[in-house]
């Protein structure tokens, strides 16, 4: 993730005319050889191995947390206290109690802050919300939602230690629910409005693994896969599933909104596709045109579509790391034009909320409210 | 459905190389106009419009049962006592306790039985059955099926009387569970083994529909949509869902089952085609190949995949109607055989557990076992 | 494809209103053994062995022809003289100068009379006819065919005799020309006018085959691929291709067409799609909806497209089968609505002319002109 | 294209680890403010207007020539006999006889040289090269490639100046036929060999267009469309076509290979798939699996696909521009072993001769043998 961010402020100026101007000053981690091999490819100023230095850094006006979850709260807090904006990865934090508490430090400072949900800066996924706000879609029935990868089906892949930090409970404080339903969530609750309760079940399907830690076999505590039903403010319904046991979906995170008036489906391994079916009785003025009736697929690179004009010709593609970048963008342009780009701590706290009602809910084996307020 | 039922009778010898011969014998509709023209279309011997005569014909040796829900039971009953074969259209009963009825009534006669679970009969899906049975999905991990259309959304769809029998609780017994996800949960527990315990949501999206019969507004009792969440006795986990108001789907009948070493996907709108991906790295003996790996269209339309040596040449497709042709032709087979076909009542009383349980859920808003024995 | 059209004969009454009622008199085969079994599986009356007894049968009105290339002629204009409708089997010819015999024939008896290219009436490809007579692809500039196949790859496939006349030069008249080409040309002249210029390159792949009935060694006569640059009188420009050897190709005959306000695409191989894009700021009225514009898929299932309304729900496919049980309605609608069907003995000329030009083109190495007068 | 170049070599040293650094020294362009923005954006050391001044520049190493074709010769000399290193836009030429120029001037000077068909570096398109060269394709029949867009159907759109120098013979040399079918064509050549014989067809669908430079309606000289048909010295096929007047399609430069073994296709609007269809009954050792074949999409995204171990996780996509990175980055790692990356000047002067021979079929209306040596 620290390269997706450093990429993302190093091409900042490249291609978006804000006024402000990234300047990479630290890097921070605690190995030290790491932290200056980063130096030296990304360009960085310098490398620290103690955050505790960077937030308390004066030539510093940024935090931008890319750190497992465990560490997010204390780092965002203590940055906010010391009056830097801060960039947070995804999950917010560990729990509810967590988030509540960094969205205080945030508010009190007054300091600008957002939370890198950056799939919805995919270009189609932008354009599903457009549309929506067009009311193309008109009275919403149902969504569903998948985030489904393979990763992890190998017994023989260990938990734990640096690259492996999202199989450990205590560090990633749950497994696909934080890491990847947390992204469906919030671009769920984006198109469509609130999730008010939910009922859910996780399963671990490889109950040890070695932890590269400790060098012994552990028992697992994340929720290798979870799916959950959902109810929304709006009246509709909603089907959620994540897993990194799907064989042969990399990164399958798709949606689909289906209203009266039309439909949505966005499924990230083909990001440079929008699917929309509108329902053409309802448009056409004069004749019914039914027979014209079908999915379109929308390749989301004209300069009409949203980012895009700031990037190449029609056809020509963006990529993965792109999303980082805009969402760079738009944070900074919030920043410049008074109106925070979203989702800010405060937006992320509801997407949190959900995440520990659905958990809570595949603890329990029943229903739960998430207390959404949106 | 009794135009899709005579046409695969009519067609059964031409296609396919059995010793039985159907005939038509007779139609039967309490409108004796339509029965009437039936005879003439469908050249069906006579016409009938007292059921109770029909399953007392001397000269009739099958009753194929294409009426509404609400009177399968009493009908398949009454033939099985009168010695005749049965043939049912899905879902088999009302209730489990009218299913378990038949199951009592075909057995004591010792009749021949079969239910029309016609989309086990698509090529494509006959093959995913094989390729389970090839042992080429490994361990199973998830099982997702949907089943979506988007035919009742306009509030001016009327419920009840001929075409519209579906809409109405008394007649359907239920909406989609009954109509659309027993097709579902029979394709799931043919590639999956037995669902075990389910939690469910339904929803009735338009809460009052004119009565076709009554001429008056009256409440809809059916589910207009329903989703659940299923646990399997293999310890994979499964999503289900379906509706009428998915707008752009008309007939998306679709699962994907994620095992160790390979997944497969369906959809009915595509139904020559069966998605098949193989985790190569198992496959290959001497080197990883993992560069060739993707998911892989199955044209459906050799010789080598099922049934399709009986139709037409490589690369040219059969349609909806051929399912019932497949499903009669591997019914007489079974007779001749003397290994018969299935899902018979038996099995497809397990499926109607599955229903029961689901509604059972979506009422009393808490997990419910369902009780399959496979 | 005696199976083919049989078995539209035997179904036309049962999903046609026309007045007409088919009834299946004789079948020829000069294979006594096969032409009883046919009789059998089909319900025929009779069986001959020999094509003149059948053509001057008292109690015969329609002789449809479905052998071998080589006898289209003899057949067709000894059936014209006996007053016998006929439907022939495409390519009607193995030349023009033939085939302006057989429209000779027809036409001075006054039967009804058609060639069996049959893929004008698969639904998405009559709905593409459709959307270019609405006017919704305005000025066409590009016009793109091919028909890839990949059945005779390997030399051990042998040529002539029953199943393989089509490898055999004198039998078949030419190879993937007048077998694949003849339907892609048949295809783009009813969509896109007269095809005026081309040049041509054929190849033989494999040079060598065993002849099945001398059982020796032969060359091979045939064009095993083919392909070609077009000019239509309309001023538009098209490719066409045709092989046996594209690998994984199976029935891959595609068309795409591309005009100044939108364009077609469909391949036989996914048949239930027509894909359509339209130039969406042609159509709104007030602002531009470019953002929304994006190729679709037509799922051509629905009553109101081609010939669908006679079949089933929407959603509901149906196959290859089907083609020839529509083109078999428009054949009798005709012949009651005195509009007669096409594409009839005169129009398939203009096909002949194209598929002789290409040949000649071929051989000689240069652009021909193709004489088409449409 | 200065973009594309610039961002390039500002992000080589972030994903590849080559022992150069990539220094951004000056931008040249005729216009001084709009140099001048362009350092700014970029952060180039310096703006220059006269190319001049920049091939004599001690402090410069390497000249990228992202000008109109018309100056390519020119400066490449230019910069060759200053002992430069050179990359170049494509095409490398106007015609032959310049390229030729090109190629014994970088050889003469003896300076690492290569030209910018980027396409190659799509990881995808390097998959399938990988794929011919381990054999998966066996003995070639077919390729046929398109390269089609959209963006001149509209009479309004004008001609020359700035952004629309392609449209202007004079500064293009050609239209579709140098812009898109070169990259057609050098992809071919590098997966499938020689071309050795075209024939062409070129056409300019809107005669006149208003020229931006002289503000008056003047005649166009350039093609707007182009097809033509080739042969391979490996005895293959080919057909090929271009086009800005293919409504719908906006970057849609395809490839399909058919061989023995297997078949490849790419579409570079979905640049993240490969797909792939293998002949499996060559393949497996005991038994046919043909019921298991059939095209496979490859998503490209994985680290043992090309590019990809330098970029993010599996089914993270890169996008256009990466295509420039990779080049660069091959060009990089050419020089440090030895090895130059390809297509050098020379390689790309055997493109020009297609180029060239195809536009002489077209005017001359015959087969034209290329004269390539590969």
């Amino acid at each position: 993730m620290g390269r997706t961010h450093s990429n993302a402020y190093l091409r900042l100026n490249n291609f978006f005319p804000v006024e402000h101007r990234a300047v990479l000053k630290a890097i921070c981690d605690s190995d030290a050889a790491k932290a200056n091999k980063f130096v030296e490819v990304w360009g960085y100023e310098r490398a620290e191995t103690d955050w505790q230095k960077l937030v308390e850094a004066p030539d510093i006006d940024l935090i931008d947390i890319c750190v497992p979850n465990v560490a997010h709260r204390d780092i965002a807090v203590a940055a906010a206290r010391n009056g830097k904006m801060v960039m947070c990865e995804k999950p917010l934090a560990m729990s509810v109690a967590e988030a509540q508490e960094m969205v205080a430090a945030v508010e009190k400072a007054g300091v600008p802050n957002m939370v890198s949900f950056n799939y919805r800066r995919v270009p189609a996924v932008a354009l599903a919300r457009q549309l929506v706000e067009e009311g193309r879609i008109g009275r919403p029935f149902h969504y569903r939602a998948t985030y489904l990868q393979d990763w992890t089906i190998s017994p023989d892949v260990p938990q734990g230690g640096d690259a492996l930090w999202r199989l450990d409970l205590r560090v990633a404080g749950s497994g696909v629910t934080g890491d990847l339903l947390a992204h469906s969530i919030d671009t769920a609750m984006w198109l469509n409005g609130a999730i008010t309760r939910v009922v859910a079940k996780t399963e671990t399907f490889i109950k040890e693994r070695m932890h590269q830690l400790s060098g012994k076999l552990e028992a697992v505590g994340i929720d290798d896969a979870c799916m959950f039903l959902a109810e929304f403010a709006n009246g509709s319904m909603g089907t959620f599933e994540s897993t990194r046991y799907a064989r042969g979906r990399k990164n399958y995170n798709s949606f689909e909104l289906n209203g009266a008036d039309g439909s949505l489906y966005f499924d990230l391994e083909e990001p440079e596709y929008l699917q929309f079916f509108e329902y053409q009785q309802l448009q056409s003025g004069k004749k019914t045109e039914s027979h014209l009736t079908g999915w379109r697929k929308i390749h989301t690179t004209n300069a009409e579509h949203p980012y895009m004009k700031h990037y190449w010709v029609p056809g020509a593609t963006i990529g993965y790391e792109h999303t980082f970048l805009n969402a760079l963008a738009d944070f900074v342009a919030g920043i410049e034009s008074g109106k925070p780009a979203q989702p800010d701590f405060r937006n992320a706290l509801e997407t949190q909320k959900v995440c520990d009602a659905v958990l809570e809910s595949a603890r329990a084996g029943r229903w739960v409210e998430t207390g959404v307020e949106l």
